[in-house]
């Protein structure tokens, strides 16, 4: 792997003024077994004004709102099974043995806990050890990497993870892939680390189940040809490729397993690293069904069935040489304002990002980590029970997916064949294909549509806005991103796709004319 | 200040893809005033986990240690007044009115208070504006600009924003006039930024309220004449100063009003910026008294008397242009783990700042947020509150510093005049300078004496350490850094004391051998 990572982060070195350099020890030299602490400028647990820090846990997103007689926000279709809301209480919260109190006192003799004196002290830029090794449970449970030396470093949520993992690999005037259309906020890190994006095609048919997002025969022609397709890079080859393979962000797509083995012997072949950012992989969703009934309750699956056939594996699960760096983060599963992520690779990356964290973001808040680890420890109950929380997110995911996807599906605009919808496997996206009539100037009849939708009511993301490069992808820029995630019902949901449905309606009958 | 700000900082721009562009607009566009959100790739609240979040906050430091019968903890010797602890406490807890129970639900109508439902959420780069606002009064209060275009930005704590400072104005081969001995981390930030760091002689007189720290005639000749002095820097000219004007990290010299006017005049004249570095700057402190008796509790100040006549204003107080730039920070006087800080400058260089967080450190905790803003809104009292927190926690320094101070007067390696003491008016540091014999290889003797002081049991930093230039400091570096921040108790002090002063005893009867 060394050979991978950027010659600025290979240059860092880790030095601390407080350090003691044992070297030469004078004969006869024993340290004192329990010396005093005048060294460190750290203040005492003792000038800490908190004594005591109670949570209390839900058993599932969204408990109030299910318990309120109206709108039961997101789940509220279950309240239409005819069971009631208390049989779907008790089937939500499976076990019962969930302790909804979680209480973090100053000290704390369990060993798995993050106590205050230990959480609200400075800590180690790689992580707390205790949430450091449910992070590694985590990754050996759900992502199994091929090799040994892998491990985990914390980071202060996905965005920051990326900025790290541009900064571990890329030197001024690298090549990094880039999916044509992305989360743009990682050109900026890019562009940080002095290194050029090159998009990558990808294949918008929106067939259900066809499309992995990523374009693979234009790909392998491009690594075969890259002097040639790349006259200006010639010479270079590609350092890095970004990728987010399960619910990509724009467009929603999913690579499934036999892809990501292509995509990921590509790497072996032409020598790059893998930065897969996953920040919404654990929330697999079926193909689109109603949203009525009691249907959804048989989605709530079990743990093992959840990562032997529904979860896509990551990266990490064909890595042979430690090329991968996975991007995790809190934000989506627990709650973004943790700023609060993990990063896995191999020992060697891990280090060099080790060593940047040292001087330029230091650790990560112990606030954050504190809470985390010991919901997670206290109330959830580990790795297991982490995931049981997932897929209770997950249950409400797909929930809202189908309740906007059904209301888009249910209206004129989608009957006129108007537009298509890109079902996800995964995550919180699904991008509105729109078919504009053959010679439209797309990019100027989208952005005269976001005025026809700000102007009913409802914010979508235009996709050509996500294009690393505006030129190269305008042949594929007719689409909208929306999201389920951010609304507060189902009601809204409803609402949104029709008032998104209102305005691709009246466009097209005028014309597209706003 | 434009001309001071790096031009890195002044090319970045704010982008983002869920921007609506409202140039353009066709007639007759009206936005519609409820808008329904399908474009931000934000979880609803609902699914965060935590549902409510108390927290217990004490009236005073080590509040607890104080109520068991033995180790009164640093504040013990408030014991000994013969009035009782019930006594004490009264006095301490000043007003009785604080509320010790923080209540932070998910959500809140009370607009001081940062709920659940804000805080978990993602924030501004900025920070949140309830704590950011907090910032803005407490600056106000005591520490006013003399200019209108202030503002504050919060950072990941006091690490985080020296990294920022030195983006902010440091370009490639620029200069920075640093402390000799000071807060070494800050060299990689520079060095990050590609600048070269130039240090500044320091005065180490140790004689009570004569040194400033910097040695200003130095630093006057340096200026007037920088191409003779500094030929490799020729046609060059210092961008900024980096200073620590109180409790200076590591020696404990505070500078005085005066001085910083002096400095400041030079900044103007020169036209360089000031990083000013305060992480210790409330705890000040009145010269060495015998830790006994009584005496202490009269050290309890009104908030008006320590702002008046105790705390040392900030050069932002004689700032007319802009150039200084302040970096505070939470974690010695509330906790570290936090990672929460803040920054103060011109509303020029706060948005170069921001555009750099933007990008690469993004949002501090709002998990750390919302557990500050709401501590001090609701159990403190908002800036009043915190500054009558920040005198119990000045009380308890000043008593440890005692202390400690008072155990290495008492004993035979002091009185046999092996080394002298600096101490501070500010801070948690005091520096012990060894009246090394002439002739002496301080280096060597610096570290074999650090063998000693492990084989005794006691940690404390070498000075030379925390030189940015060895060889230039060498003259001046025959001191120890030790502090009183970390230690357990008033016994963990006297214990350390009595250490380390055996250690030096030892070494200098056996002739300066191990």
């Amino acid at each position: 792997m060394a050979h991978l990572i950027s010659q600025r982060a290979n240059s860092r070195r880790r030095l601390h003024f407080a350090l003691f350099d044992t070297d030469d020890a004078p004969e006869g030299f024993e340290p004192h077994p329990d010396p005093l602490w005048l060294d460190a400028g750290m203040p005492n647990a003792g000038f800490f004004p908190i004594e005591l820090l109670q949570v209390n846990v839900v058993d599932y997103p969204f408990q109030k709102s299910l318990l309120l007689p109206l709108g039961n926000i997101s789940l509220e279709n279950l309240n239409s099974s005819g069971s009631g809301v208390e049989d779907s209480l008790k089937r939500l919260t499976t076990t019962g043995e969930s302790k909804n109190h979680v209480i973090i006192p100053k000290k704390s003799q369990d060993l798995k806990l993050i106590d205050l004196s230990r959480g609200l002290q400075y800590s180690e830029v790689e992580g707390i050890p205790q949430l450091l090794q449910f992070t590694r449970d985590l990754i050996k449970k759900a992502h199994p990497p091929k090799y040994e030396d892998w491990t985990t470093i914390l980071s202060n949520g996905a965005g920051d993870g990326l900025n790290k993992a541009a900064d571990a690999f890329l030197d001024p005037g690298d090549i990094i892939l880039v999916e044509e259309f992305t989360f743009t906020p990682f050109l900026q890190n890019i562009n940080n680390a002095g290194a050029i994006p090159v998009p990558l095609k990808l294949d918008l048919d929106s067939t259900p189940d066809k499309s992995n997002g990523l374009d693979i025969d234009y790909l392998i022609n491009l690594l075969e040809n890259w002097d040639q397709l790349q006259p200006e890079h010639t010479g270079k080859k590609p350092k890095a490729l970004y990728t987010i393979a399960s619910g990509q962000n724009p467009t929603g797509f999913t690579q499934s397993v036999k892809f990501r083995q292509r995509v990921y012997n590509l790497a072996e072949k032409y020598d790059f690293a893998i930065i897969e950012d996953d920040p919404y992989g654990y929330l697999t969703l079926p193909p689109f069904s109603s949203p009525d009934g009691l249907a959804k309750m048989t989605d709530f699956l079990t743990i093992e069935d959840f990562l032997e056939n529904h979860l896509m594996p990551s990266y990490l699960t064909f890595d042979t040489s430690g090329r991968v760096l996975r991007i995790e983060t809190f934000s989506k599963l627990f709650a973004p304002g943790l700023r609060l992520g993990f990063i896995v690779g191999h020992k060697d990356v891990i280090r060099a990002i080790s060593n940047y964290a040292n001087v330029v973001t230091r650790s990560s808040s112990g606030t954050s980590q504190l809470l985390v680890n010991n919901v997670i420890e206290q109330s959830f109950g580990g790795v297991e029970g982490w995931l049981k929380w997932v897929l209770k997110i997950r249950l409400a995911y797909i929930n809202r997916r189908n309740v906007l996807l059904g209301g888009l599906y249910d209206l004129d605009a989608y009957k006129n064949g108007y537009f298509d919808i890109i079902d996800p496997r995964a995550g919180m996206f699904a991008s509105v294909i729109v078919n504009f009539p053959e010679g439209t100037n797309v990019p100027d009849k989208m952005k005269l549509l976001q005025f026809k939708f700000r102007a009913i009511g409802v914010k979508v993301v235009t996709g050509l806005n996500m294009a690393i490069d505006k030129k190269f992808s305008e042949p594929r820029g007719n689409f909208f991103r929306l999201t389920y995630a951010v609304a507060a019902s189902d009601h809204e949901l409803r609402e949104g796709a029709q008032r998104f449905s209102k305005a691709i309606y009246e466009f097209f009958q005028k014309g597209l004319k706003y």
